[in-house]
C-alpha cells in the first residue's frame, strides 16, 4: 500500500489552494506534477555543475557529461532496453514520433506500401504518417474499433496486410484509457514483415513498461507527463533501426569527420543526437525515474486502477453523463454532461480548484468517432487520493445541476 | 561600469572551488552558467504552476500559458522582431538551423541553385546545408576568408551570384571570434534575390541584436548560451518566409483541423511548434532576458572588449603561443602553444581550477583551414574578472614550462 499522504508531501504543487479550494489535480495525461527530488536536481546541476557535456576536458563538463549519460543508463533500464546505444533524447514523444516517421519512414515506403494506425491515436502518431503518406505514395490505412473503443486481434489480422510496411499503435489511449495489446499487434505485425511503433506516451508512467517483452521496434515517451522536467523525452528503437537511419537533424555532437562538402556520422546514440541537448531536463528525467522506481511500477499501476475504477463507476453512474471508452482501462475517464459543453464543465469544476481539461485532446479523428466535438477528460496519477475522485464527483454532480437550473 | 562582485554573487556556481582553486570559467562560449533568478523561475514554475499550456481552461493551465507566451513576447524585444508570430521556440541553434534548411531550404531550392555559407561556421550552420544541397542538387559554396579569419565585402560580392538562394553566415564566429558584417553580407544578398540566415548563438547573448536593423531573414540562436535553461532556443523569421513554410514536424498543438487522411495547420508561431513545448525553459528564458537587459547589453558588450582585449594582448605576447583570428573580435580567445596537444593544455588548466574547452569546436572545416587538429579556446562573459584573465594567463604559461621541462 502507497502512503498517499506520504508521497503528496513530495510534491510541493499540490499543496496550495486554487480558487480558494484546495487543488485537485486531475490534468496528469497532460503534465504530471514533479517531485521537490527532481526540482532539486534541476538546482544541483545549475547551482553546482553546469556544463556542456562531451566536447571538453575540464571538471564540470566531465561530471555533466557522466549524469548525463548516467541517466541515459537509467532511462535503458526503467524500459528495459538492451543498450544505452538504443536510447535517444529528443524534445519529448512528438519530436521522437517524428523522427521515426521522417527518419526511418520516408526512407523505407515506396507507392502503395501500407502505415497502420488506430482511430484512438494522438495527433503526434497521425499526422506525421499522413505526411509521410503524402511524400511517399503510402497508403495510410486504420484498424476498425469496437463501439468501446477497443481493438479486437481479428480485426487486426484482417487489417495488416502483406504491404503493410509500418504499424504505429498507442500503447494506451489519451482519452479513451484504452490499453491496447501490443505485444500481440506487434507479434502480427512481424509475421507480415512489417515493423512496431508505439507509442507510450501515456503508458511509460503509468505502468511497468518492458520493450523486450513488447518486441517494439520503436518506442516513444515524454518526460514531463511522468515527473520529469520539460522539453525531454526519448526515442527507444531497436539497435539495428537506428543503426540504418539517417539523421533528421545534423550539426555538432553527432559527426565523426566534417569535410567542407559532405560529413560522416557518430556512433548511436549520439547520431542522432544534434547539438547542445537538453542537459538539465535529461538528468533530472533520471531522477524521475528514480523517485518512480522507488514507489514501484506495478503499485503505481495498482493505485491507478482502483482510482481509475472508482471513478468510472461514479461518474457513469451520474444521469446524464455519459463515460467513453471501455470499462477496463488506464488512468483516465473522458466524459460528457448532457446538453452543457465541455468547456462549461471545466470551468464550472476549476472554481472548485479541480483542473480537468476540456477539449479534442489532440485526437479529432476519434472525437469524430465518438460523434462529439470534444470531452472533459479527468486524468489520474498515484498521487490522486480517493478523496479527490469523490470531490470531482461531486463537482460533477453540481455543474449539472447548476447548469440545469440555468437554462 | 558593471559591478563585477555584485553581479558574480547573482551566480551561485562561480562561487566554488575546482581542484582545490577558486572556479574561473571560461567555457562561455559552449554554455553560459545561470542566475539565481533564472533558477528560481524554474523552480516556482514547477512548484507553483506546472500545466500543460494552450489546451485547457484550468487555472494552472491558465496561469503556464500566459507566462509562456509572455516571455515570447520578451524574447521578440530583445532582438526587435515586429511580432511574436516571428518567434519560434526550438531546441536550441541546431534545431532552428535545421528547421531553415529542411523547411525552407529543401523546399526552394533546385538543381544549380547555390548556396553559400563561410568556412567558420559551427556544423550546426554546415551540415544542414551539405545535407539539403545533397538532397536538391544545390551547390555549397563558401565566402573566401582572409589570412585573420575575416571575410571582405568585395569576397562577398563576387561569390554570391544571381543563382544564389541562401547565404548563411554566423554573426560571431565560435573559435575565431570574428564578427561578421551581417547587414552588408544581407544586403548583397537581397540584391541578387537571395535571402540571408544568421546563426545568432554567439552573438545573442553578448551583444546587442536587432534583426530588423540587420535585415536578417532567419536568424537562430540557444537559450543555454544566454543565462538561459538548457533545451531551448529560438527561430526567429520574417513573417512571409514562416508564413511559407511547411511544418517539419508535425503533431499536436500545431493543427486547426485534423481528418483521417489530411490535417491543416495553425497559425504562427504555433505552426511551427509541434507537440508539448518546454514550458519552464521558455519561461526560464525570458527570466533570463530580463537578466540581461537589467544589465544591458551595451554594458554587457562593451566589458567583454575590455576583457577580450586584455586576454588578446597577454596571451598572444606569450612566446611558443598561436592565437587565432583578428584582433577586433567577440569574447573568446583560440590558441595553441608550440608542441603541446590542447587537451593537455586544457588538462592543466583544469588542474588550477581553470575551465577552458579544447578540440575542434565543432568546426572542422575551419580547423583544416587554420592548418591545426584543434585548439584551446577561453571564452567570456560579462561575469569575468580582469583577475580571471590574468589567472588564464599564467595558466598558460607555467603549462608550457611544465611541458617544456618534461619533453
Amino acid at each position: 500500500m502507497l502512503d498517499i499522504q506520504s508521497i503528496r508531501q513530495d510534491f510541493p504543487i499540490l499543496n496550495q489552494e486554487v480558487n480558494g479550494h484546495p487543488l485537485v489535480y486531475l490534468d496528469n495525461a497532460a503534465t504530471s506534477q514533479k517531485p521537490q527530488s527532481v526540482i532539486d536536481t534541476l538546482v544541483e546541476y545549475y547551482q553546482k555543475y553546469n556544463s556542456n557535456v562531451h566536447r571538453g576536458v575540464h571538471t564540470l563538463g566531465t561530471i555533466a557529461t557522466d549524469r548525463y549519460e548516467e541517466a541515459r543508463d537509467k532511462i535503458r533500464r526503467f524500459i528495459n532496453a538492451k543498450s544505452t546505444k538504443e536510447i535517444i533524447y529528443t524534445r519529448g514523444t512528438t519530436d521522437s514520433l517524428n523522427t521515426i516517421a521522417y527518419g526511418y519512414g520516408r526512407a523505407n515506403l515506396s507507392e502503395g506500401d501500407e502505415i497502420v494506425i488506430t482511430p484512438m491515436e494522438h495527433h503526434a502518431n497521425l499526422i506525421p504518417w499522413q505526411q509521410v503518406a503524402q511524400a511517399t505514395g503510402a497508403v495510410l490505412n486504420y484498424f476498425p474499433m469496437q463501439p468501446d473503443g477497443t481493438l479486437t486481434l481479428e480485426d487486426v489480422r484482417k487489417t495488416i496486410t502483406d504491404r503493410t510496411k509500418i504499424v504505429s499503435c498507442t500503447e494506451v489511449s489519451n482519452v479513451l484509457g484504452t490499453v491496447n495489446p501490443i505485444r500481440q499487434i506487434a507479434d502480427i505485425a512481424h509475421e507480415k514483415g512489417a515493423i512496431m511503433v508505439v507509442d507510450g506516451a501515456q503508458s511509460t508512467p503509468h505502468m511497468p513498461v518492458d520493450v523486450q517483452a513488447l518486441d517494439a521496434d520503436f518506442f516513444a515517451f515524454s518526460g514531463h507527463k511522468m515527473l520529469g522536467p520539460t522539453g525531454i523525452g526519448v526515442l527507444y528503437g531497436k539497435q539495428k533501426f537506428l543503426e540504418a537511419m539517417e539523421p533528421v537533424q545534423t550539426g555538432g555532437e553527432m559527426i565523426d569527420e566534417v569535410g567542407f562538402q559532405s560529413a560522416t556520422w557518430a556512433e548511436l546514440p549520439w547520431k542522432l543526437e544534434a547539438g547542445t541537448p537538453h542537459i538539465a531536463g535529461a538528468i533530472g528525467l533520471g531522477a524521475a525515474v528514480d523517485y518512480l522506481e522507488n514507489v514501484g511500477m506495478e503499485e503505481i499501476r495498482q493505485r491507478e486502477i482502483e482510482l481509475t475504477d472508482l471513478a468510472y463507476d461514479i461518474i457513469s453512474g451520474i444521469e446524464g453523463v455519459t463515460v467513453y471508452g471501455p470499462q477496463k482501462r488506464a488512468g483516465m475517464v473522458a466524459f460528457n454532461i448532457d446538453g452543457i459543453h465541455p468547456h462549461d464543465v471545466s470551468t464550472s469544476l476549476d472554481a472548485e480548484g479541480i483542473a480537468v481539461r476540456a477539449g479534442h485532446h489532440c485526437a479529432q479523428p476519434l472525437m469524430r468517432w465518438l460523434k462529439c466535438e470534444s470531452t472533459v477528460r479527468a486524468s489520474f496519477y498515484f498521487y490522486n487520493s480517493p478523496e479527490e475522485i469523490e470531490t470531482l464527483a461531486k463537482g460533477i454532480k453540481e455543474t449539472k445541476e447548476f447548469f440545469g437550473h440555468v437554462f
